[in-house]
């Protein structure tokens, strides 16, 4: 029998700003190093020059005084210098926010003349450190190139600046009864042009694929300045490479994404969320098959949490909601979601496919959201983990894609080992204050094989660090996955390429990047 | 009302082969005139050396004999030198078809350092000359790179070689459950690699998306011969530019797809089609932003076809099939496609908005399949059209993507062009032989905003030519839209690609072309 969600707490939940909330919490018990400091084997290069008042005259001349930000002005430096997990931090002594693309133009082409070095800024919600500065490296913000340009009801594509955030576009979308086909914790603070440049996968990905096959056209400054307008609203066009597929995903290195135009998808009219205890890994492979084939085109969300991140995620919600089955008592949790054009056909859809799951013995519990709120309140235990890793202290967190049958035998790895260089309580319901690290959770989608591994820590320690580094990225390499899903590779990732790249594949990409960004001023110490 | 279909003949129709029943078509009337006959103005490049006696012996070393393929051999080399529409005919006195990546890497750097022009060809069914030599460049087939590598039914994911053709992908898939995401007329003689190197599109990417969202990883061959092997079993890697999509609709000028990793889809339980009758193109527009939201995630095609079109198929289907609705009286006709994992679903479904569509006045006659003979028959309608064009005499083919509201405003505008150029007669039912063209019909794909724009003619000629081109690559671009849709540029549309492409753009292709290609031997003459 499934029985309903005991709710409690009837809360107003909104998914946004997720990188506001985690700061609030992070900044609690420590302030953030400069990454120079943290990293001392990293030089400046000294190749690019430093910013003089000649720079800043330039710069005056092509834009106003509300396109600059400087360490005198009253808005804070640091929120573009850091990184919202505050792991990162540069040392930028500028900041400009261009209202044009014309402009921005403008300011790569002097840069490019100068070796000025920039680092591309959209919402700053990055993880892995690629969206703030190293060193003193110019920020170009494009918090001002955000309006939306048109959108056509009748084939859903949809054109927008790159700086539009990404929760915007998806209400703008929402009125026309249509969606982004992208979403994310971070919507309420990430930009359009941000997810295009790392290529963002989330929580729509398993139904509406990647953004290699959504974004129909892209509008890219290179960093000579040159406009790169292909706006297209076309969804098939074979008229030569498809020269936008480098740019996505690039975070920034050989270009700036200005603009997009994006297929989104037909808003589903009815919409619904179940969550299911499991008691080992196994099954919730098989329940996956068996929604894959039963479910089909449907199915929207296959998610996966463990118990240690529901047990975080149980403190950090304090109570505010109840758990969803009662007691978190068992060893996997899985929210699948539905959606389509007819709730009675997604209901009893949905309804068959449980009834047989639990037949088979493949769930021990579950709920089905009856309305709306109890629909958030379900996905609310599945988008509060991130956060609720973060505060206990800190969290190191790994986004890799791993062969579907190895997905958690990660997390269990990364447990022993930490256990072994005694980093961490062998018990862990045993929370030892002495001990650095709390323990390691998994969660993620498993319609993607993506894991997220997130280590819930006191402190960052340079020990933890090394234990879990190049650990964590030699067992992906030996079960061939990626150590990037999702995430990127920023500044935290890129001496680690090699784990999921040839040589071969990597001097390819040191190529591209030679060949559009000869000077190597965009996003530098980055990436490749 | 709708009635059901009045089916005449169980003909056990088969999709497949549609290249080898169309040429037998165009055999009848006419031979092919060599490509450099046709084109004078195209030149030998001298760059590229002629093959010596050298060359053979390094080949002959290389592989075995049934590897290579010569003009005294008893197979004919004409069936790779020219295309299956019979307008392209190159002078290649080898064809090397080794059975190994390892050879192909040997092929490739030999020719690379003595730089001998090479044409990778896949199935040969290539609408636009690129797939066949224009002089005397090796023709690199990968007809015997053809094995299924792997596949894994948890997570739909297919690994095969190059030569593996589309068919026997689906058929191997299909005993699994899964289905290729991909699908069009073709199906029986091209090869995965063509599907990838031309980025096919076909009837399926309304609901499944692009290569470019379902191919997950490649092997190529390089120029130079350094293999790249990418075949990654992820849905999500983002570790540095995303390489395999440069290759994806690269037309082999690049480099060699020898090897892919694709994401198939779960094959639907159930599957309906409907054909409907319509008067005017709006309402072909109206009807279609009703099923994008009323059949949504179970919508799986959306084609028209026109008036002349059914015209032709039913001449050339001589009665071997009953149209659908008795007479062919209308002067538009759309066949939608449902699928999706529950029949009785589906099919309340799309007759709910076959209802509705019949209140509100949109359709004016139609039928659903009642089974699966019904179903194809249904469907031949549609996928016989191409071969229908043709069996006239000759035929035009121009395959282009135009905004939804000016779709087939160009079928007209090529008719009132060819009338007001005295080549065609102004009254569509007197089909007088002495003019040379017969009228232009328009069908396609109006999910993908793609018309098939196909001028039959009794035969071609200089004048027909130069009426359409550059007129219609000029109405495209007056349009925004893409003067390929999904064919390719080949040798037909290389110097047209301006029509779609800024200069910008066509600068950073020819660079891409220069950097992994700088002796210019991958497939020479066509594409930038």
């Amino acid at each position: 029998m499934l029985k309903t969600i005991n709710q409690s707490i009837r809360t107003g939940i909104s998914f946004s700003s997720k990188g506001i909330v985690a700061r609030t919490h992070a900044t609690r018990f420590y302030s953030v190093k400069l990454t120079s400091s943290k990293y001392p084997a990293l030089k400046r290069s000294e190749v690019f020059k430093q910013l003089n008042s000649d720079d800043l005259r330039y710069f005056e001349s092509i834009l106003t005084k509300a396109e600059i930000l400087r360490p005198s002005d009253s808005e804070n430096l640091s929120l573009y210098n850091e990184d919202w997990m505050r792991k990162y931090k540069g040392q930028s002594k500028l900041v400009l926010k261009p209202k044009s693309v014309e402009k921005i133009s403008l300011i790569l082409k002097y840069c490019n003349q100068e070796k000025l070095a920039v680092v591309p800024q959209g919402g700053n919600t990055d993880l892995v450190g690629g969206s703030v500065p190293v060193f003193d490296e110019i920020i170009l913000s494009l918090n001002n190139l955000n309006k939306i340009r048109e959108f056509d009801p009748l084939t859903g594509i949809f054109k927008c600046d790159a700086g539009v955030i990404l929760e915007n576009a998806n209400t703008f979308l929402n009125k026309h009864d249509y969606m982004f086909p992208l979403d994310l914790g971070a919507k309420g603070s990430c930009q359009i042009g941000g997810c295009v440049s790392t290529n963002a996968g989330g929580l729509r990905l398993l139904r509406y694929g990647s953004l290699h096959g959504s974004v129909l056209g892209l509008e890219v400054v290179l960093p000579n300045g040159e406009i790169v307008s292909s706006m297209h609203s076309l969804r098939k066009d074979n008229t030569g490479y498809d020269l936008k597929q480098l740019f996505i995903g690039a975070e920034g290195t050989i270009g700036v994404v200005t603009g997009a135009s994006i297929l989104t998808a037909p808003n589903p009219k009815a919409v619904n969320v179940s969550f299911l205890a499991l008691e080992d890994f196994d099954k919730i492979l098989k329940l996956y098959g068996k929604a894959k084939s039963e479910l089909c085109e449907n199915l929207s969300a296959f998610e996966f949490m463990d118990k240690e991140s529901m047990t975080l995620t149980d403190i950090h919600l304090k109570g505010e909601l109840a758990f969803p089955l009662g007691e978190n008592e068992h060893p996997f949790y899985i929210l699948i979601e539905v959606s389509g054009s007819n709730k009675s056909h997604n209901d009893a859809k949905l309804e068959s496919f449980l009834e047989g799951a639990m037949e088979e013995d493949l769930i021990i519990d579950g709920t089905i959201a009856q309305d709306e709120t109890e629909l958030q309140n379900l996905w609310k235990w599945r988008e509060t983990v991130p956060e609720s890793c973060l505060s206990q202290g800190g969290v190191y967190k790994y986004d890799v894609s791993l062969p579907l049958k190895d997905l958690y035998s990660l997390v269990d790895a990364t447990n022993a080992r930490l256990i072994s260089k005694g980093l961490m309580s062998e018990n862990p319901n045993d929370k030892d204050p002495n001990k650095p690290a709390i323990g390691a959770t998994g969660y993620g989608h498993i319609g993607d094989g993506n894991l997220h591994l997130n280590i819930a820590v006191n402190e960052y320690t340079k020990e933890i660090e090394e234990a879990l580094e190049p650990f964590v990225y030699e067992f992906v390499q030996s079960k061939k996955g990626s150590i990037s899903a999702e995430h990127g590779l920023g500044l935290q990732k890129k001496n680690y390429v090699k784990y999921s790249r040839s040589p071969i594949e990597i001097q390819m990409m040191k190529d591209l990047k030679h060949h559009y960004d000869p000077n190597g001023i965009m996003n530098p110490y980055k990436y490749i």
